[in-house]
C-alpha cells in the first residue's frame, strides 16, 4: 500500500516520512540551528513560544540521549547523527497560569521544524518511546517544563542497513481516509 | 521592529503570520480540504492521528462558530471566510490509554495545515480565546475529544479594514532570540 493524495500539497509534506535508517555522518550545531529557526517562527497562544530545544550532535551527547530511549527505539536510533529534545513550558509567562496549549504549540513548532528539515534533505523521526523520569533526571529538566518528544535526526539511508526485524516497516506510514477526519458543521 | 532570520528557511515559514484582516470572499469545502489533506500527513505518536476537523464555510455555519469566540476575537474574526475547529482524541485507539501527545500531534498537523495554507495564499489564525464549554455543547463534541483551537481562515486584506484599536497590531509577530530557545546537551 502506498500513500494516497487527494490534493496537491507542498512537496515537503508529500515526501516527508519518519525514517529509521540514517547515513553515518557527523552533524554540527550549525546543521541543526536552521531547523530550530523554523520552529521558532511557529505561532503560539498569546505568542508565548513555550518551546525549548536540547540539541545533541557529538557522539558523547548522542549516547546520553540514546540512554533514555525505549529498547525498541534504541534498535535503530543509535544510527542517528543528532537528536533534538523538545520541552514545553507549562505556565504562561504573563500570569503564571497553566498554558493549556503548551503541547499544541510545541507540536506546531515541531511541524515547522520537520518540514524545514525535509527541505534540507534531513530526515527527522519524533519518538514517544523514552523514559520520562530518566530524561528529566539526566538532563536536569526544571519542573517548569514538560519533556515532550525526542527527535532522531540524520540523512535517510536505504532500509538494508537496519536490523532485519524492523526493516520491513521502513517505508512511509499510511493515514486514515481524508473523508474520515472531518465533518462540516452543518452536518453535525 | 521586524522579524529577524538567522538562517534561510522555507518561504512559507518566513512569510506566514496570523493576520486578522480578511478579504470578503466566499469559501467552499474544496478550498479547505487541501489544508486538511496537509494536516492528515503529519506524523503522530504510534501513528494514532488523534486529530479531527470541524469545517465551517457558509454564513450560517460561520455565525455559529463566531458565537463561541471571546469578545476580543469576535472584533475581527467576523470577517473570516471560513473556520476550522481542531479536536484531539484523548485516548489511544489500540489500548484506550491516555494519549499524552494528543495536543502535540494536533499541533504538528496544524503546523502542516498552516504552511499548506500559506502556500495557497490563504491566511490562517489559530485562536485560544473561545468558550470551551459552549463549543462542546453547541457542536455536540463527544467526551472522547478535547477542543483544541478555532482557526479563522481567509485571504489576507490590508490592515485599514480593521477596527482602529486592533489595527496597530496587524503585523507579523516577533519572536524570542534564537539563542534563548536552545541549549547544547554538553552545556547542561
Amino acid at each position: 500500500m502506498e500513500r494516497d493524495f487527494n490534493f496537491n500539497v507542498l512537496d515537503v509534506i508529500r515526501n516527508r516520512w519518519s525514517s529509521r535508517s540514517f547515513k553515518k555522518k557527523q552533524f554540527t550545531l550549525n546543521d541543526i540551528l536552521p531547523l530550530i529557526e523554523a520552529a521558532r517562527y511557529a505561532p503560539s497562544a498569546y505568542n508565548e513560544q513555550p518551546w525549548f530545544f536540547l540539541i545533541s550532535v557529538t557522539r558523547q551527547e548522542n549516547e546520553k540521549v540514546i540512554d533514555v530511549l525505549s529498547e525498541s527505539n534504541k534498535l535503530w536510533a543509535e544510527n542517528a547523527s543528532a537528536f533534538i529534545i523538545i520541552l514545553a513550558r507549562k505556565n504562561f509567562s504573563h500570569n503564571n497560569s497553566f498554558n493549556r496549549w503548551h503541547f499544541f504549540d510545541a507540536g506546531t513548532s515541531f511541524g515547522f521544524l520537520a518540514l524545514e528539515a525535509e527541505n534540507r534533505g534531513i530526515a527527522v523521526h519524533p519518538m514517544a518511546g523514552f523514559n520520562h523520569d530518566l530524561l528529566i533526571k539526566n538532563f536536569k529538566i526544571s519542573g517548569d517544563y514538560d519533556p515532550v518528544t525526542v527527535i532522531a535526526v540524520g540523512y535517510r539511508d536505504i532500509p538494508d542497513v537496519l536490523p532485519e526485524k524492523i526493516r520491513i516497516n521502513e517505508k512511509p506510514g499510511l493515514r486514515n481516509a481524508l473523508s474520515s477526519i472531518y465533518k462540516k458543521i452543518e452536518d453535525i
